[in-house]
């Protein structure tokens, strides 16, 4: 990984940030497409992702076997990953989580998500729910094998994200700041539109985004705002993290960009 | 901005008090009017509101253009500033943003934000919603002309606040400590006005402040109390931030007032 | 207050704990009955709670007025805390609070706040809801005159709290640790309670306590466990804060008992 | 206690993680069984679990009397314990909680609490309600007899949890890890549930996991990775507890497993 530091820092920023913007507990993942080679992501080792350090970032190839796997334990859904990388040379990053609001769109059927406000306007370009079921009866609910991760690339398709019924979601994008802004707008559109749901109750009128303006805001939206705040947090939590392990030792914090 | 860093410290308090209310996240914005030339104001550079400190804020004349750009980035949406502080004389703050239970009730045209209680008594002089399409059809959502700023400040009228559908609040007020509080029980009252309704369900009696009641806490109404927390509380976040950045020196906490 | 301190710092304890939890946020107090003078209460300045230490403990006496004002600011309606104080000569702790789910429950009338589980038992007790239109057409909102606490004492009556409609409630106790107990679990059951009744539905099943089961545990209930954890965490914030002021000397943490 | 130094603070990870979880307050209680004594358990003095460390652990027997009370204060619920582990020899580990989302399932009879996710499907191995009125009427709502505690130990029969009706629930497992994983994840389970029903409407569909789904998913369900992160944080926080209360000293962090 010597030759990827920057990169890798990268990935254990959306790691931490996730987590602490609770998108992330014990469980999900984060990875990025190698930037030196596009067969190759990264990933980390199996680990909560507020554990993850640059150290435990490893590489793995499209079958998501490691390149060299050190003896590490491993993601058991790295498959996700692996096959998203495949089916969609325009991704160069996936995240798997099981955000909290996201499960409960998961499991109602006749609910559909929509872009409730421009940071969630990625919705609007079709967010499909994976129904295991149609794919595997009695399953442990994972994605533990290529095949399973090649059956939830087809539902992803050309998708931003796709929901898993009674698990969570997959999100896809160009880069690591954009597929963590999603997740984090996601989990927050489920939460807002739950509410207007309610309080407009059954029939009442909702007002989304509609297909013109999802695709004026797509055509103009990055986020390296909310990416250097998020940079910055979780540097400073990890270098505040290194100073207590090493009491005697002067710290320099890595400089947000 | 050196003849204005009182003025400019309340302001950095403002979007630092803002973003650990959750008012505000990595988007949305804070301005002062300039006391010494009302045809200005302050606002920061391009920055989460998180990051903002005093170095950041800047001048900007009543088209929203820089004093003196320095050659920053700066946030597109400034003319919603501009626009309101040229409409309204009696306005000295203005704040936009994006607060999470304001946009369920952005997109519900037939649920009305209504005044619950004293501290958000301000509701009752009137919330109207800015529909953009009324102005824009197919827009990415975005005030980022003078002329969609008028357009915005012509719904805001005389009015405390304005809905933006799919978007957020604006919000202004006479003084800085009174904008910030109003942000905050602007939410509040949307949470909790949310939940009397479903426990209140279809048709139900909700009680609300009624204009006799608006009028006489507005007469009497100001926000010193919670603007002295905020503010200890704020400085004492910058003040360790400072630290954290000089271990060498000593650090002095600006005072409280 | 020197003959005091230690009551006085129970006082700051209960101010630092309910800010913690919530329950207050800027506005909002607490008092205690003088234990060597129970015509007297002891009630801080006007502050926020957050930033109460010893040093603004005052004592008033049963008009509410001080006994030494120093010149300094007073809560306008310290009236509540007089009048109960006279009302009740076994009440020995009040607090006034705008607990953010109770406000829901002051402005829905058919809606009854109900006893749901042990640590919530007290409301079985009676909590009435005090509506200021009884008294007075037009007000404030506040109890600003011995008249209003009077009024607002009567609705009290020899029940353990009462709603206010559109502000809040007020809670009382013979102790300190009851009455801060009280209201947090007043909050908690608030949220319980109207999520059991949106998971119900219209005329669905809710088993609360009944009245023998409201006896049985006010019968046996006091509240040192969590008084202990309250004390304690209370004291080593203000431990730190000292520290954070004095960063030469030495600091004493104050035991919890 | 020295011989079971270990055990004793995974015991304090799991207080500390449950209290950090929200999921106990200051009440609430966990047990393990006694490594080398199955008809033992360890369980703290009365303590609020955020407070509890090394020193407060106790070790009791199966009719929950302390095997060396030590003049301290227990539990008085204490017979929960000792009666699941006397009618469960494939228990070690119980928890006692008042969660607060489950108290409002517990008080809804006619809603039923479903395994939404992979990590809550233990909940659709059954999860039965103890209404401590068919047994005892009048009562204060406690388990303070053994009597009691065998009339919950049979409502739980051979599941992994009871809800207990306007009080919380009692989660069981074979290790504290899992133990600790399942009541977090029932309180989440809980709160996705109630959401999804609110949206999906009154006879709205609900996709839960199903039975071949539950039974797949416990086959091969451990919970290593979550606990590794609890107990990382958790040991981290009483390092930083001790080391405040010896500043002169060098502190020496307990490594995580």
């Amino acid at each position: 990984m010597e030759t990827h530091i920057d990169e890798g820092l990268d990935l254990v920023v959306a790691y931490r940030t996730l987590a602490e913007h609770g998108i992330l507990d014990a469980y999900g993942h984060v990875s990025m497409r190698s930037p030196a080679r596009p067969d190759r992501f990264m990933l980390s080792r199996s680990l909560a992702p507020e554990l993850v350090t640059i150290d435990d970032i490893m590489e793995f190839d499209l079958d998501s076997e490691p390149i060299d796997g050190k003896g590490r334990e491993l993601y058991s859904e790295r498959y996700i990953h692996g096959e998203l990388y495949r089916s969609r040379p325009d991704v160069h990053a996936v995240v798997h989580n099981h955000s909290p609001t996201i499960v409960p769109f998961s499991i109602t059927p006749d609910v559909k998500i929509k872009p409730v406000s421009a940071v969630s306007s990625f919705i609007g370009l079709g967010v499909p729910t994976f129904e295991i079921r149609d794919f595997q009866m009695g399953s442990d609910m994972r994605i533990i094998t290529n095949e399973l991760g090649r059956n939830l690339a087809g539902v992803v398709g050309d998708k931003p994200a796709a929901l898993m019924r009674g698990h969570g979601a997959v999100v896809v994008a160009a880069d690591i700041a954009t597929v963590v802004a999603r997740c984090i707008y996601l989990e927050l559109a489920a939460r807002q539109l739950s509410q207007a749901m309610q309080m407009a109750g059954p029939g009442g009128r909702l007002i989304t985004l509609d297909d013109s303006e999802v695709a004026a805001v797509q055509k103009r939206q990055e986020f390296s705002r909310p990416w250097l705040l998020y940079r910055t947090k979780a540097l400073a939590r990890i270098a505040a993290e290194a100073a207590e392990h090493q009491p005697q030792g002067t710290t320099t914090t890595p400089k947000a960009r």
